[in-house]
């Protein structure tokens, strides 16, 4: 079976490597955007780098030509960013006070059910595959398990919070750096996206490799053994990424839409205007969700595609024969792709120059094409030195042969798959296409043809993302069954660090646009950054996109992980047992939904009525005398979003356990497939739709082309008519959508932690 | 194995002397309803009636008391009724025309691909289950299969004709009858519903029965053979359901939705105004879509589990030793239906009276709620005589043996999972419940919030009819196999005369309030039969939720019996063939339901355009000095639908045969799965949405509490935002929605009229 060219040694110091260059380069980004000072003196010491090299200039700040660039601005915006940061950490913290009681309760039940496997027995016993060999006892296992889950929710909240951080500390930055021009904004906004994403990749690699040569120490050569307890790693990152997404998602958009509807709608004043008492919420909300809760989760894939592809791996012939540079494998695909993006981040920032609001999402979208050509290079090299030439993987009971450049084929069909969503969903979301552009056209006729052909595009734009990831399965799996899959899967996001950047640019753009309205600043501003948001929006959905089809995968290769764990090799639709799971499974994501959309809808009818009780008696408040009380809103946020998140973060936590326990492995079996299947297409629609009908409205706006001139100004009723779809849509592209890819790859990653459990204690119902 | 009490002479004529009595019924309905009289003199000899019996009536007109009562009213309403009866008269005959070209096409296709499963061999065969014994060649099926297939589609076509018939006869007589109360005009509406309901019962029953018999004449003892032949009667039914309820629903809702958008929002005049100039069209497609469409619909759900069930039934140990009662099983259950059906109507017409608006919704429940129970004893008595004490059912490779009493359990959980079913969907759909009173209610902060918290409504009813449909098929399944799934189905069906009855009479109560509308009569005629019409729009929402519970069923059988016939014993979520298939399936509706709300988004656009026009181009047209020109938008809504039917139309019909010759049986049970499970999800969500959306509006309308009253009158903001959310529902409930039981059920019919031909000659991409 062959010898891997790199070894071990190499291994070991080859994916802390790249971890710590990619910390190093996230750290210089950082360095690079807190040179835009937001105290008063800012704007000279950064005028003294004019010389120093590319991030100088010496063109005149709007500001200037307008004559209103005094130091107020400067500290108005500093004011304004300290209010949003204090928010958004309060919030933060709130969160996580309550989702940490929630993580021990749950790490308990992890410990006690996994170790009533063999009834808390501390003997060894014989491995589940090889019944000649002694194994670690399943009381290990729950321990271990219980301790990469706290590991995988600690990484995550680190993640989520660390990406926040450096939002807040952009946003007035991306404001000021506006005043220069448009590309000059977009650097930093991407600069500061680059830093979350690759501290947050960075991050997850090593902490999983580090957790992975501790627990090496204890369990030797019982990998089995060992990489069943660093799956508990992926399910704490999911649990917390679930109330993240959640908690965030509700929090954004209740601000949100309450701002919008008294303030745009009722009171006829622009977004982000300061005498709106929900305008700091809103923003907040942008960081918490969008930010935090994006973070949370692509980090909670990552770790599951990785969990996922080792699990299946301890068992191949490279598992069995402790090549360990084979073995990590994943992770060393994840530390090249590290180090691609970081290549292809230098040429957004440093290779090529933005100049015009058109270059925008073409610069995005050139990042795309290029992490994932360097990648697909990366990919070969690295499966040719880390893959013996040939090996076996394990398929349901049966061992598959698998040469190393068939896995190479699997990472790069799941990375150009990705790239193709990317693509498609840009399509259908940006207003450089005509689909959001004939939305933006069936405004003429008022709201409701804007929501049914929005509604329509959604669905449309499920099509082809569903056949790239169809492809792909079919490919990853003929070649390398589960395994093929799970490495499909980590090649969508093995340019994670990239996608992120770019995703965590639009919430950083539009609250840069929040900043500048809030701070009075020129009305140019607001156009620049509204650009910038525009293009974030896209971006916005591309990485849902990502999120959304890297989901499918890897929850596809956690469910083979189960399957074969839980010993079951075959799932018959044509079984009661299972088809009743796969139409329950499939309901799920409704019921999901329904919980999600409910919540946003009742937080925000609280904030609507606050708003309006601000506005009614708060005297001077409109003719701008007054300031609002804006501590209130952000309170009702804050408590709306942790009492209305646990309802449908109990149901995915709950309903794996109640069906395996209840029902059994093969109704669980149904229940992943079904809600896997379904839930993928709601998850894009939804995030489609709404990309697409908040595009259309700033197409409107921006009027950019003659036809857009027909429908626009703002105010018109066209624009009005765009209003409500925008609004319908926040709920569906930054709450629901969203989180239902955790959904899907929760209960995958807990149904497999819980895996022994179920198939030993399971399907009481059944056995009555 | 044991006899049957009831000997197959009785079967041969309790089948026919049903149907019989049935039609007998629904004609003296019919001339119970045609005594309403039409002509000016028409009055008179209606009150000549009231010494007559119950359906005589001596109280004052409204007419009279508000000194209207002249013969121009009556005079105006059958004008009225006349140019809505030619309008959808006209559209039908376009639609039979063009459909009728594609059936002769598919027919043809039919006989071409089953005929070359043995190379058109014109000699018989061993049998597929007994291959001792010779059977009828395949080129016999391919004949038999074509005829029956266009039986199917025929019998269809006469359902639904007759459906818009009767109802097209019925509407003006209602609005005539709501001059002397609410009551009046209930029991005409209901009587024409009933018409239809028997009719079309009737009609299924004994078309299926004569093809039977006859076909038996040349099959002898090949019931394999024999049976499944018939399928192509189900496959003929629901295809032309298929055309007929995406043709009819697009036109119903492109003239709806067209005639609001400039009617009710820019001119601000009222629904169904005479100077609208698509309000023919508009009444004209409530009789194509929701009579016609609806009645094919049912026609077809009744068709193919009665296909269903005896093709399972053919190869069970009844079906081998020619037992014909047994095997007639089915079509006694149906018969018997029928007569229960025609004691529950009593009820509705004769037993009770309603004397209030209030009255209305509990008479509809309470026909329900009679029905079921009787034939829950119909069922146990029609099991007890027309099937052996104990017999075996054919299940994927095994005989599995079943007990009479254990069948009639089966039929049971189908028919109580469907009142459930029926009364889930009235708790979400009726205003006199709490979800719609919130949608209404969120309606206060504009159209956002009531389409979000609409959006939710609908995801949330989801959850308790997928839960009654999965006990449904576990407990079915489990007692026997997917003969019991068929018969739960048709437990489901079983109801089916009443369940059309209170369907139809919806919308023939909207097309009443529209003549009474358009012909000027008082205002209080038309809250009478808006409030007929708000108690309709929750029994269409029942009728929806029926067909979609019983085309999940319908499905799974036909899918049980689909794979059997091709061979396969296990499908396997596992194999990444079936995967791929099952990913790709559920995203089936998802495409459909955009192809069909795109349609309608457009032919509404074309619709608004053409309406405005008129506005601005006909002199004196606002002031209701000159007519429209009704024609022209009746000519645009049929063209529409007649272009915009055949995209989705061809997706439905073409998928099945692509992936039959290209992937293989294995990947086509995958997309059937996927297709089933997700279907049924979107459209039951989406039927449940749009009835709670059109109830909310018309429970700020009628201001019927002290809630209500807060947030009317017509034209304030709330009733303004609750229109808005309306029309969105309407392209849901009434086209895409409806549209996807047939998508599910017609797939999975197709599959198992091809099932043979696909797995001789199917699955060439793998074979390559």
């Amino acid at each position: 079976m062959g010898e891997t060219l790199l070894p071990a040694i190499g291994t070991e110091i080859l994916i802390p490597a790249c971890s710590l260059v990619a910390i190093a380069f996230a750290l210089l980004q950082w360095l690079i955007v807190s040179r835009v000072k937001l105290s008063p003196g800012g704007l000279d010491s950064a005028g003294a780098n004019s010389g120093s090299g590319k991030n100088g200039y010496a063109e005149y700040l709007i500001e200037e030509e307008d004559g209103l660039n005094d130091h107020s601005v400067v500290l108005k915006c500093a004011d304004i960013q300290n209010a949003i940061s204090e928010g958004a950490t309060s919030f933060l913290f709130t969160e996580y006070r309550y989702v940490g009681i929630f993580m021990v309760a749950f790490a308990a039940l992890i410990f006690l059910f996994l170790g009533s496997v063999e009834g808390f027995s501390t003997s060894n016993q014989p491995c589940t595959y090889d019944a000649t060999k002694l194994c670690k006892p399943a009381l290990a296992t729950a321990i271990f398990s219980t301790v990469s889950f706290m590991l995988g929710a600690f990484t995550s909240v680190v993640s989520g919070f660390l990406g926040m951080k450096i939002a807040t500390y952009a946003n007035a930055r991306t404001t000021l750096e506006a005043r220069k021009g448009v590309g000059k904004a977009f650097i930093i906004a991407f600069r500061s996206g680059a830093v979350m994403g690759f501290l947050l990749a960075a991050n997850g690699l090593l902490v999983l490799h580090i957790t992975i040569n501790l627990f090496k120490l204890y369990y030797g050569d019982d990998w089995g053994g060992l990489f069943e307890s660093i799956t508990g790693y992926g399910l704490g990152g999911s649990s917390m990424a679930l109330f993240g997404r959640v908690g965030g998602g509700i929090y954004t958009k209740a601000a949100d839409v309450g701002a919008d509807l008294v303030g745009k709608v009722e009171r006829n004043i622009p977004e982000d205007d300061p005498r709106n008492p929900a305008v700091i919420a809103d923003n907040v909300g942008d960081n918490v969700g969008d930010i935090a809760g994006m973070g949370s989760d692509l980090f909670g894939s990552y770790a599951e595609s990785t969990c996922a592809a080792l699990v299946v791996a301890s068992i191949s012939s490279f598992g069995i024969n402790h090549d360990f540079t084979a073995m990590l494998y994943p992770l060393i695909v994840s530390s090249v792709g590290i180090l691609v993006c970081l290549i292809t981040t230098l040429f957004a920032t440093d290779f090529f120059e933005i100049k015009d609001v058109k270059e925008i999402e073409p610069a995005l979208k050139r990042q795309l094409i290029i992490s994932t050509i360097l990648m697909t290079v990366g990919v070969a090299i690295v499966s040719w030195i880390a893959l013996p030439s040939s090996f076996t993987i394990f398929n349901f009971g049966t061992q598959k042969v698998v040469k190393n450049w068939q896995v190479s084929l699997c990472v790069a069909v799941g990375l150009w798959a990705g790239l193709i969503i990317g693509f498609v969903t840009e399509y259908y979301t940006s207003n450089a296409y005509s689909p959001v552009q004939d939305v933006a056209d069936s405004c003429r006729t008022g709201a409701a043809t804007n929501v049914i052909f929005g509604l329509a595009l959604g669905y449309k734009s499920v099509i082809v993302p569903i056949f790239a990831i169809a492809v792909s399965i079919y490919v990853s799996f003929s070649f390398a069954a589960m395994y093929g899959i799970a490495m499909a899967a980590l090649g969508m996001l093995s340019t994670i660090a990239t996608g992120l950047a770019i995703d965590a640019y639009g919430p950083i753009s539009d609250n840069a646009g929040g900043i500048a309205e809030m701070a009075g600043m020129s009305h140019r501003i607001r156009e620049r950054t509204d650009a910038l948001d525009a293009a974030g929006n896209t971006t916005a959905a591309i990485g849902k996109g990502f999120a959304i089809g890297s989901a499918a995968l890897v929850s596809l290769a956690l469910f083979g992980a189960f399957v074969s764990r839980a010993g079951i090799s075959t799932v018959n639709v044509l079984s009661p047992k299972v088809f009743i799971g796969l139409l329950v499974g499939a309901m799920l994501p409704y019921w999901f939904s329904a919980m999600t959309m409910k919540s946003v809808g009742s937080a925000a009818l609280k904030m609507v009525e606050e708003v309006r009780r601000q506005f009614n008696t708060i005297p001077g408040l409109m003719e701008g005398t007054a300031k609002p009380d804006y501590a209130t809103c952000v309170k009702i946020s804050t408590d709306a979003s942790i009492k209305e998140m646990i309802p449908p973060g109990a149901l995915v936590m709950l309903t794996p356990l109640i069906v395996g326990i209840l029902f059994g492995v093969e109704t669980l079996s149904g229940v992943l497939a079904g809600s896997l299947v379904s839930g993928v297409q709601i998850a894009i629609s939804a995030s489609n739709t709404g990309g697409a009908w908040d595009n259309a409205k700033k197409y409107i706006e921006a009027g950019a082309s003659e036809h857009a001139k027909t429908l626009g100004p703002k105010g018109s009723d066209p624009h009005k008519a765009a209003v409500i779809g925008d609004t319908i849509g926040d709920p569906l592209k930054d709450t629901s959508g969203p989180s239902l890819n955790i959904l899907i790859k929760l209960m995958a990653v807990e149904s497999l932690v819980f895996a022994r459990f179920f198939a030993t204690h399971g399907g009481l119902l059944f056995k009555i």
